[in-house]
């Protein structure tokens, strides 16, 4: 998608360790406009496949999981990041390692809101590692659904969690996927 | 707003501690739909006075802030939970108590997404106490923004924080206004 790669070179800022950070327009500031661009890709992309259900991890990729969620006409879940280990048995949970924030944390949905007659879009804003994808994909399987697949704006495709997941058979959308980005601020794209 | 205050009604669940979750359609599950209505709604109460930011804190609250953000054709900003109360002097910042929750957090904004060219409509899923909302316009003070008012979905009237916050001259529209609910699960509005 040309419109995010843009944006993502002229905007994108390179921190040590692999971070992309675009606060500016996707992550803490979000140009809303942009971002129903994105959600209206994902509805080309993953159109007649029978989605009812989006599902997002908190807490930014919401507002595009939101907006795919309304142009599919189907709800958005999203799964809590929960504090603590010790959950009541009305959820499924997941134990997801963050790559940004360098911890780990206990994903969980409520079995009320995912269930076997599920065909689930997963979305979000970022896939590096893949851990929260495989987490939220792992939900989706403790329920008894269907993973139809994964919308993503932004995969850092050199840190290999995509193509790992791909290799598993999950099919995902990446808008932008990034080859490679170094210190001195370029970013190459797929 | 009828049709929202339909769903507290039927799906509404009253929980001890004057909790109201509406976790089916609003705060884990999302109806998209109802969002949109919600975000239209807010366009048309506060449409011709020069909004040009959305700020809401997450993480429930972005979804529809989004939504609206996009219908005013204006970027969202969300306020982040931090961790630590050691933060950079790049942020402006606030405590905040969260009723829901029983706990206090340090929400910040980055200063480079608030500043006084700013006339901010804040957006948020719930109004109890108030002290989300009132740490919110605190941040918006802090960067010498105008805060043109807020537009929430569910107000519990009978928790007394907005009226505190409209006397001191917010504008505050909110769709469904919660007059009093009981153990017995019946919920009155105003």
């Amino acid at each position: 998608m040309e419109l995010l790669e843009e944006r993502i070179r002229q905007e994108g800022k390179i921190r040590p360790g692999g971070i992309l950070k675009v606060d500016n327009f996707l992550n803490h500031q979000i140009d809303s406009t942009l971002l129903f661009e994105i959600a209206k890709e994902f509805k080309r992309l993953f159109e007649g496949e029978g989605i009812n259900k989006v599902l997002t991890i908190e807490a930014s990729g919401i507002a595009m999981a939101s907006m795919t969620a309304y142009l599919f006409s189907c709800p958005l879940v999203f799964a809590k990041k929960s504090k603590s280990r010790n959950i009541g048995d009305d959820v499924y949970s997941v134990e997801v390692e963050s790559f940004t924030h360098g911890n780990t944390n206990t994903v969980v949905v409520s079995r009320e809101y995912l269930g076997p007659q599920d065909r689930v879009l997963i979305v979000d804003d970022f896939l590096a590692t893949g851990a929260a994808l495989a987490g939220l994909v792992n939900l989706v399987d403790q329920a008894g659904g269907t993973v139809v697949g994964a919308g993503i704006a932004i995969e850092k495709a050199f840190q290999g969690g995509g193509d790992q997941l791909r290799a598993q058979g999950l099919r995902i959308e990446s808008l932008a996927k990034v080859a490679s980005m170094d210190d001195e601020g370029h970013i190459s794209f797929c």
